[in-house]
């Protein structure tokens, strides 16, 4: 395996599968992108991903994108990490509810604070998008205080689907959402932070 | 295997689930919801999927949810169906990238048309995210144009992502989205609806 380039930006939902890639032992690259600075519509990096997001995967056979997309692929090449289960469909589509879950509804109803002119011109509109996000996330706290089975998300065994749980789940706070109303999402968060992976992922990944 | 239920409304995302379990082969009842008369948010409905939405499969291991998770899931189940490069990390990747970028941009960009009250109290600001909808979805329809990679989204073959490129496909009219703009993508979206498994679904999917 030829190694991989991982585009990622501080405090985006990268992070996600940065943390998969650390807890897979895979190697990699990291290019860091300064979103104030506009670089991700910069020529170079449109060339590697036109969608202008990260993260993206440059590998031996082309660059992906989209964290579900990119959470099980890391879990599919690194079978021995055991980070999805992959030889029972039922579970891997837990899995991967979750990952849709997190992808279509948490982080939209968060990107509706920062990046509300993706789907509204008029400033009034993105000031009365802003005013509800602690009330969505809220919602999706609740949602994942319901859903985590076990020590980790899907019970016993750690996975991706916790990378970007934790990840989404580290921006509740700052979304307004008062994390004492759910406990075992804040001990859960805090198991997460504790791994060794995670806390390599979250260094590589802040910004200089 | 015990036969499912398989949970829609008319005009909604679980079309793609639908055209998915149709190429499969697979044995289901339909269970079709009136979002008119608000049957989504039912008691009864409530306890098969507690988010209130479509679409939902009640199979022998429980409920799954979430259009991506259910098409990788029926794709598994129903291996000699072909839907999904199964054996290919990569390419598997590929479609999942598909699905999730239809699940997490093109649909929520829909959504912005009818469904506002999800992320704005301010009807002002309803109209402000209706009024962009023509051109975000536009700019997805351009985005879909230069993703068919042959007769199919992936290429020679036809796969579950094709069933949710259609669904979405079928909207962009409604959104105000000047087809003509887009041969390629017309002239797939022809090649999807004539497949009979789509008129199956299309058939038992639509109002009464």
């Amino acid at each position: 395996m030829s190694r991989w380039t991982f585009y990622t930006a501080p405090g985006t939902c990268a992070l996600a599968t940065h943390i998969a890639l650390q807890e897979a032992g895979a190697e990699f690259d990291v290019v860091k992108l300064d979103f104030g600075a506009g670089q991700q519509q910069s020529p170079e990096f449109l060339r590697v991903n036109p969608k202008g997001r990260v993260p993206a995967l440059a590998t031996e056979h082309g660059v992906l994108t989209e964290t579900p997309a990119l959470l099980a692929y890391v879990a599919q090449r690194f079978p021995a990490a055991g980070l999805a289960p992959l030889d029972d469909p039922f579970a891997f589509a837990r899995l991967q509810e979750l990952n849709s879950y997190l992808a279509s509804t948490a982080h939209v109803a968060h990107a509706h604070k920062r990046r509300g002119a993706r789907w509204a011109d008029d400033p009034a509109a993105h000031e009365a998008m802003r005013a509800k996000v602690p009330e969505t996330m809220t919602a999706v706290a609740a949602y994942l205080e319901s859903q985590i089975a076990g020590p980790w998300a899907l019970g016993d065994r750690f996975s991706v689907a916790d990378a970007y749980l934790y990840t989404i789940g580290s921006w509740l706070e700052g979304d307004g959402v008062d994390l004492a109303r759910f406990p075992a999402l804040t001990a859960y968060l805090a198991r997460v932070a504790a791994r060794p992976a995670v806390q390599r992922a979250l260094a590589q990944a802040k910004a200089e």
